[in-house]
C-alpha cells in the first residue's frame, strides 16, 4: 500500500509519528508545503520540512513543536551584536541543518535533492518531498501591508486585521519530483491536520496536484479545527478572516470536491450531517494527539474511514 | 602619530593588546592577511581578521588563541550528521560572524566595508582591513601536492615535509581602500611577531606593498623566532624547508630591504651583529608576551626603537 500525505508543519507532523507506527514508513510519502520558507541572514530555512523530518527523526523539541530537544541558542545571541535577524529563532544544532542547505542549494542542488539527503542524514524512512524547487512564498495582508507569512506568524505573533492570503510565485512553480507519481500512485492520499490556509492551500496550488488530488479514490482529511479552534497556529484566524466558518464545516467547505473522507472530532459531531451533504463520508474520533498512543489511533482511524474498513 | 602594522594572526593580536596600551588606538591601522581565508561549508572565514578583532574586543579564547571564550560548539557537533567539513572548528558564537560575513560578501559588499562593520559591531577602535577585498590563497606544496594552507596546518597539523609555498590569486590582487594610504601617511610602520613566510609575505606580496613599505623610513620588525623556534604556529618549519636559517637573522634576510629596525628576544642577542650588517639596527629585550604587561612592554620597545627614543 502507497501512502501520500500533503503536509504542513507541527499538525502533519505529529499525525506522521502515529502513521509510522500502522503502515511501513517508508510506503508513505509526505509532500510539504514550502510556502513558509524564508531565507535568514543568507541561510535558506524550510520551516516544515524540518519540523516533518525532526519530529519523524525523534529529535524534534516537542514543546515548541519546531527546532532540536536541548538545543542552545549561543550563535543566535551573538548575532544580535550584527543587527542579524534574531527575530526566528535558530538553535545551535538545528543551525547545521540550515548551513547545509543552503550550502547545497548554492552549489546548484534542488531542494528535492537537499531534502532527500536531509532525510537521510537524520535516518527518517518516510519520504519527505517539498511541494516544489521553486521559489513559493505565502503572502499574508495584514491591516493592508502585504507581509512574509513568518512576518506575521513570528514577527507580529498573528496580531493584526488578515485581509488576503496568497502564494507569490505559485503560477510558475513545477511540482517537485515525485510529487505527481507519488499522488498518482498512492491507494490513499491523507490531508493531517494541517492549516488549509497557509499549508495545504499552497501545495495543492501548484500546478497538477489539485487536479491529482480531485482524480484520486481515496482522499481523505483530518480537521485541524475541533471545538472551534486549532490546535496550534494561526488556522482559525485565518479561515475566520477569509469568510470560512471556524469549524470543521469551514474545512469541509476548504477541501469540497477534493476529498471523499473526512475525520473529525467528537465535540464537533453535530457537524457530521451537513459535512456529508458535501458528498464527504465522516468519520469522528478523538482528534488530539496527546502522546504516540492516540497519534497512532488517529492514523489508524483515517487509513482505515479510507479504505473503507470497520474504524 | 600614526601606526600601520602589518598582521597575521594570534601573534600579531597580542601584540596589538600591547600597543593600544601605549598609543591611541584610532591612531592604528591594522592590515590583515586574508591568505588563509577559506570557505567552509559555504561560509566564508577570515581567520586573521576574526583573531585580530577578537583579541582586541578582549572576547577571544586566549589559551587557543582563536575563537570566542567559553563558546560552544554545537552546530559543529551537528554538522557531522550532514558529512559537512567539521575539521575547521566554527563555535557557535563566533559563527554569528562568519554568517554575518558570508551573508554582507553574497549581498556584494567587499570584504574591507564587512570588516569596517565587523571591528565595529566589537566595539574595536583599532582600524582593521584586509590586504585586498580580491581572493588570495596561500597553498602549501607538501609531499608534492599543493594544499590550502589551513588543510596543511589545521587537517595536517603541519606534518609532511614542505616543498613551497605560494599565493594563488596575488598578481591580480589590489591592495584593499585604506591600504596604501596607511602606509605611506604612517609614522611608523610595525611587523608584529608574525610568520614571516605565511602571514606577512602575502601582504608584501599585493601590488605596491613592497614598495610603499621599502620607502617608509621608520620601519620595524618584531622576530617572531625566539631560541630557534616560533612560540605559536609553523612559521620555524616554513622557514627551514624555504632554506631559511630559523632564528632573528633568517627573519632578517626575509625582510632585507624592507625593515630598517628589528627587535629580537634576549636569548638571541648574539645574532643583533649579524643583522645590523645587513642595514637593520637591532634592539633587544623580551619578547614573550605572557601577559598585558609583557605585551604594553614589548610594544612600546618596538615603537620606541623606530621612533629613535630611548627604550
Amino acid at each position: 500500500m502507497r501512502i501520500a500525505c500533503l503536509c504542513g508543519g507541527v499538525g502533519a507532523a505529529r499525525f506522521l509519528q502515529g502513521l509510522v507506527q500502522v503502515v511501513d514508513p517508508s510506503s508513505i510519502t509526505a509532500i510539504v508545503n514550502t510556502g513558509d520558507d524564508i531565507e535568514i541572514n543568507g541561510l535558506m530555512v524550510s520551516p516544515d520540512i524540518d519540523i516533518v523530518i525532526y519530529h519523524l527523526a525523534g529529535v524534534v523539541d516537542e514543546e515548541r513543536g519546531w527546532g532540536i530537544k536541548g538545543d542552545t541558542f549561543n550563535c543566535l545571541k551573538a548575532m544580535e551584536r550584527f543587527n542579524l535577524e534574531a527575530w526566528f529563532k535558530l538553535g545551535d544544532a538545528d543551525l547545521a541543518t540550515h548551513i547545509f542547505r543552503t550550502h547545497m542549494l548554492r552549489r546548484g542542488l534542488r531542494l528535492s535533492e537537499v531534502t532527500e539527503m536531509e532525510r537521510r542524514a537524520f535516518g527518517v524512512a518516510v519520504k519527505v518531498i517539498p511541494m516544489t524547487d521553486d521559489r513559493v512564498t505565502t503572502m499574508v495582508k495584514v491591516d493592508g501591508k502585504w507581509v512574509h507569512f513568518q512576518d506575521y506568524m513570528v514577527k507580529m505573533a498573528c496580531q493584526g486585521v488578515v485581509e488576503g492570503v496568497g502564494f507569490a510565485g505559485v503560477e510558475k512553480a513545477k511540482p517537485a519530483p515525485g510529487v505527481m507519481e507519488a499522488l498518482e500512485e498512492a491507494d490513499v492520499i491523507i490531508i493531517p491536520p494541517s492549516n488549509p490556509i497557509v499549508s495545504i492551500r499552497p501545495i495543492l496550488s501548484i500546478e497538477g496536484v489539485k487536479d491529482a488530488v480531485a482524480k484520486a479514490e481515496r482522499v481523505v482529511a483530518v480537521s485541524p479545527i475541533v471545538g472551534g479552534k486549532t490546535i496550534k497556529g494561526p488556522a482559525d484566524k485565518l479561515m475566520a478572516a477569509l469568510g470560512f466558518e471556524v469549524s470543521p464545516k469551514g474545512v469541509a467547505e476548504i477541501y469540497k470536491g477534493l476529498i471523499k473522507f473526512m475525520v473529525i472530532d467528537q465535540v464537533d459531531s453535530h457537524y457530521a450531517p451537513q459535512i456529508e451533504q458535501m458528498n464527504i463520508k465522516v468519520g469522528v474520533t478523538n482528534t488530539i494527539m496527546r502522546d504516540l498512543e492516540s497519534k497512532k489511533a488517529l492514523a489508524a482511524f483515517a487509513l482505515n474511514l479510507a479504505l473503507g474498513r470497520q474504524p
